[in-house]
């Protein structure tokens, strides 16, 4: 199978997998859940649940069906997109060419179904695998450590208020963006490896590759926003310049940029061929995103 | 050691506790664990941590020590008020005598700090009781189903609605009181029970008692915001009632709310006594919620 029809079905898979763990919308209370089902039926390009799904097949889903992991990673995925286009982070209508969920439905509700997708992601790793506890309890701790305070909600707790202070330095915008973007590609990697049934000294190549693919992925979204328009992103276009806000690009330039995302994205090449399995899908996935365009 | 002391032995083992397992304020991001501290250590009654012990003690602690579930329970807790005080939400200003973590930080960081608790409350779980993962699964799955979207999230969310209607009648006001606040308490005693090593047997008793306990709690919550003043409250009192707010008081009328109070909480007593060990401590726990003043 190209590439493409593998990504296809992954994609597929993933979806298949987010329809069947969320509450029905007919569930009370059935505006929350029509909410959450609005967020995570939006599409996107499922990354995350993807490198899951990647990542556990190397290993040969030894241990477990990875797909519960892969939709309670869109989950917080989801989640955190959720809240940060709020009225008091980004401020932002558009996401995955639609109106964002405060718009289409109001703050409070789409705070709630934040709120409530993040709950549900560890609800559905506790009882997916509850005949695996060992497995189950790896699962949210690889997940609540790099969703918690000290990683994703660290990195946009400092992009807000690097924002407030009119720019970064690169020491900072590296925390932001490997905490902010990276902890959860890093984690994604991680997670399927540990469905798959990794030997232990597999986890540090995973953990590599998906921190530097984390990265590069960051700097091309910083790419696109200060180079494409609104109607291709499916989200605002232009918004870190008018934000005034610190970017691989403000920071070091176009070209710099793309240099960088590129060796990140070898880097990433590099940790993945290390690992066992056929790892040309994560090959090849790595370096489809540095030539995406949206 | 008589009722009162043995309540103040398990607020400060939950305080204890709750030090210890939040990030300190000086780990970055550095405002965001300030904002989470900030909101956990504001005090309030410790309702839940302290049923979360006690429930275990019923058992004599024998599976694991219950002091990580308790500190779990409370950041959930403590997350729900602050999204719930949120503009978007309540927009209240004072709560458990101090200002509200949006007044006292911004929208932004209250926000995160909400996300924050919530998912540490599930990294704690996973941490603390990494060696016994069973436990660990069985108490994850117990609280994220309880802080879930077809519980606490459905209560708060009908809630909403509700008061977006201008009342709600006795049934969708049960759903409601079911839902954002008997769920919580009812999670706090079965997932004590579980670090207790209750035998199966006894959850179901000990999510009645929940149950009944958390509807009387409410009731009381109800008929003090509507005879109570805001300094003894240490919240803004009144705020029911000017919200147009469908509560036990506005539906029932007081005296019938009263009756109702001491009927459920008389109910849960009759299956606390059904449970083994000395359940001295939380009859009286139970009947000591019926007079408090905040």
């Amino acid at each position: 199978m190209d590439f493409a029809s593998e990504l296809q079905v992954l994609v597929a898979r993933a979806e298949g997998g987010i329809d069947r763990l969320l509450p029905a919308a007919s569930e009370p209370s059935a505006r929350l859940h029509a909410a959450m089902r609005y967020s995570m039926q939006a599409g996107g390009k499922r990354l995350r649940p993807v490198l899951v799904l990647a990542a556990s097949g190397l290993f040969g889903d030894r241990r477990a069906d990875p797909l519960a992991a892969a939709v309670a990673v869109e989950c917080v995925h989801t989640y955190s997109l959720v809240h940060d286009d709020l009225p008091c982070m980004d401020d932002d209508d558009l996401r995955r060419g639609r109106p964002t969920a405060h718009r289409a439905f109001d703050e409070a509700t789409a705070l709630l179904a934040g709120d409530a997708l993040l709950t549900r992601a560890f609800a559905i790793l506790a009882e997916s695998y509850g005949a695996d506890p060992g497995l189950a309890a790896a699962l949210v701790r690889e997940l609540a450590d790099a969703a918690g305070s000290r990683r994703l909600i660290a990195g946009q707790m400092e992009d807000l208020l690097a924002e407030g202070r009119g720019g970064a330095d690169p020491q900072a915008l590296r925390f932001i963006h490997e905490n902010k973007t990276a902890a959860m590609v890093e984690a994604s990697l991680v997670m399927g490896g540990l469905c798959g049934g990794a030997p232990a000294g597999a986890a540090a190549g995973l953990r590599d590759a998906g921190r530097q693919l984390g990265l590069a992925f960051q700097i091309i979204d910083d790419l696109l926003d200060a180079t494409s328009d609104t109607a291709t992103l499916g989200k605002t276009a232009g918004k870190d310049a008018r934000a005034g806000k610190a970017t691989v690009v403000s920071v070091h330039g176009i070209d710099a940029a793309r240099a960088m995302a590129r060796e990140l994205s070898q880097g990433a090449v590099s940790s993945l061929k290390g690992l066992p399995g056929d790892t040309g899908f994560l090959c090849s996935l790595a370096q489809s995103l540095l030539s995406r365009t949206h």
